[in-house]
């Protein structure tokens, strides 16, 4: 062992040892005849100490240190003048008597502190230098006790944690699959594992009836901001289980999680709302309830009075942002033109102030007497002071854009307050998702969530209209407004399966060809069975008060789906192309 | 909850509870008016009673029941009559007053039992229903307790565990890779790791001196019997440590492990061998050390006697077999017919039998006299009764078939007993082999692996001979004989790393090209660091008492690298390979 002890280890009642210390040079300052060495490994930092009466051995080895040269340290731990309370060690210092060099370093591209001076395609190529810094070793042990907390409480539950395979078969229902070309079957590929879903329902069929995986999951999706082509997901099934027993073991996860990582009781038990009540009242099926604000539909007050806008649409909603009255002009156009962005895509802004004297003023005082926009006002329960905005279209699509804005809204008046937390699981989801574009229905989860029982009549109509009421036993966990994790109870049955396909559009054949492993498997007495999976990269950031993954996971890709430290994906050579029966249709590369 | 019990969980003193367990019928029993079903679910078995007195809903549902229907049963906890003390609730049994159908069950292709009546491909393309038997139960039970208690111990220990990525670069050093054509970067391709050797040494550069994962790896080889395509790792490294502290580490693992999951105290310290040594004295760089029997150099004994088959060879060795001097001659000659397989590849086998009455015969009678021969029984401690075994030539090569004779040996004599477990490291390999059909070094471990410090000088000449002499502070674990896991210190100073690729014959230009950013990493302040991996999948197997791993993996592959429950790899859309710029080369599928 090169080191009797780490950097972050020593106190004040340790003065007197003789340590031995390895690490990286942080700094190193000198003050008159004295040099002080910032020593730091994985630990912390202690200040090392070259003074006159060092050996020349020791001012030798300090002259030729810079910064990230890895040493060995041998000295007496004493007490320091001036301590240094920010740190634990720093009530002593280490008086060397040798400086072993174990490596230098060349010059970093960039400081390795905790706020870099480097730009972030830099800190990519250097990701190895970047690990260094302190925000970054601090999200990977934050990940990794948050990974092991997981595991002993699924363990202490009952859960086992089983194996999938990586190499499984492509089923282009859904995203695109990374594939793998197979050597020893030409012409044929594997697939990645967008998830383990039906490895994991072949699990409860195989009778292990609390499965649960931290697995790595892949999806070939062009990469919006903050995705990853490779993905981890906490992944759990159980059997014998409604979906209240799903909901409460896992409520009891989060909760210790959240108790015996980040110290923090969250509500007990968590809200639950309905995804029609979450739609209605805040926009969004991930609603962030740290703040209220929400959305109220105002179109029996507003329609039928001559303002042919509000008259026209199906709903007509609204919310009041608290303490907004006094926007000037020049705000509420300004707001206006944000809603009507493309991003947001509404045609204009209406808005109802509901000034501090007593008086309402609104963009539409043609239309509305005073007294209107008051009953407006006192349905919604806004108050004097408030801005009260409006936005008018179809039902689904204007909530959404009220949800979009109420989130902005929130963020302009510091309502989303990081180290508050606040969960939520949102039920009952429709079963289905109509295309207009392609015609036909998807499922909103998967083609493995089961129709609620009440709900098997309308399942097994013909009419859209019936099938688009259908809901799910599908739930949520939503956290300030991020989704972190979600599931089902599954259908257990081979002939409700084979229906869902049907409504799904997918032909016997397809469904045979490809998922024709589990509609057998489901002949064999499976068990009734449910389960979720969490995104465990984003449970990571959110635990660590972050809303990007990426410092979350030590080697992440960039948006072009590139690792720029490894220089991947490559070029390969024509033997392996040969091998694997594959010739490139792609434009040669230009040099 | 379907369940308020498990099937493995009632006692007598449950005895009057009312209770309700769900499960999978594993048969029933009909003994005159009364009707027995045993229930069995992942905890165990329970037995179910129904009789004349239960009424008619039950009795109509039993009619209906056939093996591995799931059912959800209601009834009373009663003492049986006739106990069965082989399960731990054979004290009780069940009166039914309700029976809920859950699912039935096609008849399962072959019996449900812990010794099945199906063969092999048939259980494989039905997992999901091999996998409700009890060893494989069983055995997937050891493997989460495996796990959970390697990633407790490393834990305690101040490891943490993070993930590498799974999309990575290329580089056909060794092994083939598996690889993924990118879509979004035409023409280029990922690769699934063989190992996460680089990222591992990347953490110790990036200062995360205890790293650990329990982690997939990938190879694309011929799939030697008990070998798999994908298969886990348990994968460690350290910094700022010697071999010393590696092996004290793991062995410190490796003892928990026997301790806290088979209840076996294992050898206290390990025992440890050259890789020197190993080869002289069992002919294996994998020592089975439970049973004697080892390998003697008798060359200076048997050559200069006129007998030119010793005369004419390098190196003449044998083994002493216990108590087989009675072997007849018929057996002696299938001893000999064996060794010459092409398997061992032996040209021939001379024996010296030591016989009962003290008198001694060989089948080289001719050229030795009994003196000689007791000579060399002496010299290699041999003792009455036993059969010595010779085999001659070159020295590496006879020894390792002597090696092979004498695991056989061991195997017919019942030396290598299941339940004994004899650990042991192999520690100081030679750092190079010399490859006669290439003409060129490879790396015995890889190319990371260190070179002695004190054979730096060796290292740097350029003579073959000398290179061969380089040892490496490279060891393995080896348990029963069979490597579970083997690492190394490896090269941490940049230039060292570079005369290593020189040596291998790897130019400077695909040195950069395949392993440039680690060349590139450690100029900025590598740290002495060296870990290992150990295998798993081999791991739960030899703790399980099993020679083949395939039964310790969930889903498996077969020897072709398919998945036959899923039918992979399969062929795959024409848009898809538009997608990624591929055409394929291979043959038309036959239908």
């Amino acid at each position: 062992m090169y080191r009797t002890n780490t950097c972050g280890e020593l106190r004040i009642s340790d003065v007197g040892k003789t340590v031995t210390l390895a690490g990286w040079v942080q700094r190193i300052r000198k003050m008159g005849g004295m040099s002080f060495i910032d020593l730091r490994d994985r630990y912390g930092i202690t200040q090392l100490v070259v003074d006159d009466a060092s050996s020349d051995a020791v001012k030798e080895a300090l002259g030729k240190l810079g910064r990230e040269a890895v040493i060995q340290a041998v000295g007496k731990v004493a007490e320091r003048q001036s301590k240094n309370a920010k740190i634990d060690t720093g009530d002593i210092e280490i008086i060397l008597s040798e400086i072993n060099i174990l490596n230098l370093s060349a010059t970093p591209p960039f400081t390795i502190e905790d706020n870099s001076d480097g730009g972030e395609e830099l800190r990519a190529k250097y990701r190895y230098l970047d690990l260094r810094r302190g925000p970054l070793k601090n999200a990977l042990m934050l990940r990794h006790k948050l990974a092991h907390e997981v595991r002993n409480y699924l363990d202490a539950q009952g859960f086992m944690e089983i194996e999938t395979p990586y190499l499984i078969k492509s089923t282009p229902e859904g995203a695109r699959d990374f594939v793998v070309p197979s050597r020893m079957n030409p012409g044929e590929f594997y697939a990645l594992p967008q998830s383990p879903q039906t490895f994991k329902q072949l699990l409860m069929v195989a009778g292990y009836d609390r499965y649960f995986q931290i697995v790595r999951c892949f999806r070939d999706e062009d990469l919006r901001a903050d995705r990853q082509p490779e993905f981890t997901q906490i992944d759990c099934e159980m059997s014998f289980v409604e979906q209240e027993d799903v909901l409460n073991t896992f409520e009891g996860m989060m909760r210790t999680l959240f108790k015996n990582v980040v110290g923090v009781e969250i509500a007990n038990p968590i809200p639950r709302i309905s995804w029609y009540d979450a739609m209605d009242r805040y926009g969004s099926d991930k609603p962030d309830i740290r703040f209220g604000m929400e959305i109220h539909e105002i179109s029996p007050l507003v329609q039928g009075h001559g303002f042919s806008v509000f008259d026209s649409v199906e709903y007509v909603g609204a919310i009041a942002v608290p303490g907004a009255a006094e926007y000037t002009r020049k705000q509420t156009d300004e707001l206006t033109e944000w809603v009507k962005r493309p991003q947001v895509g509404a045609k204009g802004l209406v808005y109802i102030k509901l000034n501090p004297d007593g008086s309402i003023k609104s963009s539409v005082d043609k239309f509305y007497t005073p007294e209107q926009l008051q009953a407006v006002a006192d349905a919604m329960g806004a108050k004097t002071g408030d801005l009260i905005l409006v936005l008018c279209g179809e039902k689904r699509k204007t909530q959404t854009m009220l949800g979009v804005l109420r989130i902005e809204m929130g963020n302009r008046l510091g309502l989303r307050k990081p180290n508050e937390f606040a969960p939520l699981w949102v039920v009952d989801f429709p079963l289905l998702e109509w295309s207009e574009e392609d015609g036909r229905f998807y499922a909103m989860h998967h083609p493995f969530t089961a129709p609620k029982p009440e709900h098997m009549e309308l399942f097994y109509s013909d009419r859209k209209e019936d099938l688009e009421k259908v809901c799910a036993n599908a739930y949520d966990f939503v956290l300030n407004g991020t989704e972190l994790g979600g599931g089902s109870i599954r259908i257990h049955q081979a002939d409700v399966q084979q229906r869902m396909f049907q409504v799904l559009g997918i032909s016997k054949e397809d469904a045979d060809y490809k998922f024709g492993f589990i509609i057998n498997a489901f002949k064999f007495g499976a068990p009734p069975h449910g389960g979720l999976a969490f995104g465990f990269d984003r449970v990571c950031a959110l635990f660590g008060g972050q809303e990007t993954i990426r410092d979350f996971i030590a080697f992440p890709k960039n948006n072009m789906g590139r690792d720029v430290m490894i220089d991947s994906p490559s070029r390969i050579d024509q033997v392996q192309m040969d091998e694997l029966f594959l010739s490139s249709t792609a434009p040669e590369p230009k040099e």
